[in-house]
């Protein structure tokens, strides 16, 4: 159990902390994993929204959670630690919080920094300013972490300016999710897995995250943002690292960055010489998803025309021992045909086939660990038809997350998150140096793209992307693994 | 679908045609695997048996079978091809065999031995005085072959003067076993496991019969046999094989024997200078099974003294490039506390723990082959337990016999064996080197036993066998893994 702490929201009555921080909240406080003295104070710009405050906490907790997870009784325990606060961050009410906050020696302090990136600076003055953030708080920052490696750099700075590093919990909630820890859990206590686990029986590796949605309202950032900035450079290149690092020595938050780190800096730059080869870039136009016919990009922007890529596709390769010549095949896209986030492990083929053709094909050994829609972790192996009087392969599927309800199973990941930042334990948080390690190889690329003026291929809302990226891996004798694949493979 | 066959047994109203064979074929024919035009000779020795024959066939059926296996309308199809035939082996009736036999260009013909092996030379120089012996016919032997390495030789010698060894097929029913050959599968179709199959990954193996029953009126013959040679010359030392022989270079019978026979002869020899260290005898006295006192083997075999182990275990070595340091532990006995056929392969740790013990202990992962009463292949390893908010290891055990009614699998080994004598192919089969080299290292055990006057230790019927059994292993810091442990692990 953790301490009692003053848990301030800062952007209390936004999109985030509605949707995800007080589910998240109310589920740890429902299993006993948050201390009663703890207060959660929500800023809010008016006092309406104060007045308001736990009506509209209550709906959307109501709505947001699970049937089973929200109880009357719980919520009036829970909407008793809530206490919504009147301050804008760029005007008054400063004095408010002062006046709220407990003596750190007594009580914890986290400040969650639920509001636009461009606030950071601005919040960060403010409490240097009232003598709100002691060596013992912490701040908690969501992504985007910057536009380029310049920006994340001013930005780092800035927080780093009132805070130091270990005070600072950069949140890629992709990092909370149970599947994703399953995954570090299974290769290293797993003799079968740390075998199995270099360039000798690898034989690429899939990370694809796969979006329905069109703009949703982000217009004006998204165009000038893109799909490698708004997801490559933060969750892909983030899973990349888990699927990819060394094994840590130890299990803490300094080993696990010393290897993050070292994946980061190991990939092989793409530049104007090899971009057309290494990378896709793709814009969707109208088309078909689930029986809706959708607007194409450009009509959702309101524009004539665009150079922003809402796919991309990308051959990366991590130069070092363990990853030699083993391609990782990055895909993440907006209007694709599923809503999907996986990581595929495509282990080699044996080595010498003793079985005929007519007994049924050998597939290689694949390990899927699928984190969206549903969490799951697959293992596919060949074993006998046990039905058939003559040997017969027959591939087989085995869940390895393995709860008794692993077919629906999804974890809050932002409770996992807040737990950790509540129990100081910056383990799954992302280090000012991995951002900016990222930023140093995805910058080049677009820089690339701009210097090659290498415009998007277009592609039909509904379909898995442009064609390019079907080549990228069919040229290599690969192909993609799509989210619907899954459900015709034989399921056990 | 096989070609019409003379299928003569030999021996047609012993307990083996009864209870195995008839079931055997039955199921067979029902799965439409048999030639309707197929004969089955039961040979008896009067004509009271022939008389009776249908009626005791019917009644051994409808015990034998499974509940929905039997049905009156198949049973009405497959009596048909059913014929008894008055032969006595040592006397009459070779002429009625010789005239019910049809001409072997138009059928094939197979004669089954369920008989005592002291008849087998016999039998054979029968067949050959009346020439229904062609090459293109097969022969059937049960185990025993032999006493030891000289006896063997000579049945082997008896049957080899009239038939050629690719016409003699040599059974061990547990080669017939379903998830037998699911370990040959899982070990040449997936890169997982090619990969840890040798010393770099596997701590140690077990094989183990463990019977709950006594003499069973198999007393004369037994106590001058023993364990070793009735259970470990055999079955354990095929199991051996199989889990121990490097990949066939192609899944017929010569390379599948090439490769066993090179397992044999790389047996580490066990003499009288070791024979202390490396093997412990056991023989059991009174106790209890599941509630019920059973007597001791003196009691039941009605002497005073005797030599013969009922229970025997061994810690064997396989002297290769791929078994290097690995013991390959062997064991078997009479009244144990259950009745299982299992194999254990033991992999190695991870080779660093990063989890702390608090996290729950890294298990090293297992392949855990049973094969009686059941039959399932299991393996296990360690997850993430998805339900705690702390990232806690749990160990798993996931099933790799993959078909849905998996808990309950049975396999019949007599079917899938006779399917293949049908089919001509002896994959499956021992050949007369494989029996040679096996007794080759058998025989130097007994022998040191009596050199060293090695006399068993006793233990009570209903556990697990002597205490040496367990020192053998302790003393590896090892443990043997018993059939209760099973249904004690958490099943998933």
């Amino acid at each position: 159990m953790n301490n009692a702490t003053d848990f301030v929201i800062f952007g209390g009555t936004g999109d985030l902390t509605l949707r995800k921080l007080l589910p998240a909240l109310y589920r740890a406080f429902n299993e006993n994993n948050i201390n009663s003295k703890t207060h959660i104070y929500l800023t809010c710009r008016n006092q309406n929204d104060i007045d308001n405050y736990l009506n509209k906490a209550y709906d959307f907790l109501v709505s947001q959670l699970n049937q089973n997870e929200f109880e009357e009784t719980i919520w009036k325990k829970f909407s008793q630690m809530l206490k919504p606060i009147l301050l804008d961050i760029k005007g008054d009410g400063w004095d408010n919080l002062k006046n709220a906050l407990r003596p750190i020696h007594k009580t914890e302090r986290v400040f969650y920094f639920a509001i636009a990136p461009a606030l950071y600076a601005e919040c960060c003055e403010q409490l240097n300013k009232y003598q709100l953030n002691p060596v013992e708080s912490r701040v908690v920052v969501e992504k985007p972490i910057g536009y380029d490696r310049q920006s994340a750099q001013t930005i780092n700075t800035a927080i780093g300016h009132f805070f130091s590093e270990n005070q600072i919990f950069r949140i890629d909630h992709y990092l909370g999710k149970e599947t994703v820890q399953n995954l570090l859990v299974l290769r290293f206590s797993n003799l079968l897995f740390e075998n199995m686990w270099d360039h000798r029986s690898i034989d690429h590796i899939q990370i694809s995250i796969s979006e329905t949605v069109g703009l949703e309202g982000r217009a004006g950032f998204y165009n000038e943002a893109g799909a490698l900035r708004d997801m490559v450079q933060n969750h892909l290149l983030q899973l990349l690292c888990l699927v990819a690092m060394e094994p840590p020595n130890k299990l803490n938050s300094d080993s696990l960055r010393t290897e993050k780190l070292k994946v980061l800096q190991s990939l092989r730059p793409i530049t104007q010489d090899n971009i057309h080869e290494e990378s896709v870039r793709g814009q969707y136009i109208s088309g078909n998803i689930n029986s809706t016919q959708v607007a194409g990009y450009l009509e959702e922007l309101k524009r004539e025309k665009s150079f922003c890529e809402t796919f991309v596709a990308l051959r990366a390769h991590v130069d070092n021992w363990r990853w030699k010549e083993v391609p990782f095949y990055l895909r993440t896209g907006k209007r694709l045909k599923e809503r999907c986030a996986e990581v595929i492990v495509q282990f080699k083929s044996v080595s010498h086939n003793i079985y005929a053709k007519s007994q049924g094909i050998i597939q290689p050994n694949r390990l899927v660990i699928l984190i969206q829609p549903n969490e799951k972790i697959q293992l596919q192996l060949n074993c006998k038809n046990l039905a058939e009087t003559e040997t017969q392969l027959k591939p087989a599927t085995l869940d390895l997350n393995l709860n008794t309800s692993s077919n629906s199973f999804q974890s809050d990941a932002y409770k996992r998150l807040i737990l950790d930042v509540l129990a100081n334990d910056p383990s799954l948080f992302i280090h000012r140096e991995e951002i900016d390690h990222a930023w140093a190889w995805v910058d080049p690329i677009i820089e690339a793209w701009k210097i090659t003026d290498y415009q998007p291929e277009l592609y039909s809302a509904g379909t898995w992307g442009p064609e390019a990226a079907d080549k990228l891996l069919s040229q290599d004798s690969r192909s993609w693994h799509n989210a619907q694949d899954l459900s015709s493979e034989t399921q056990q």
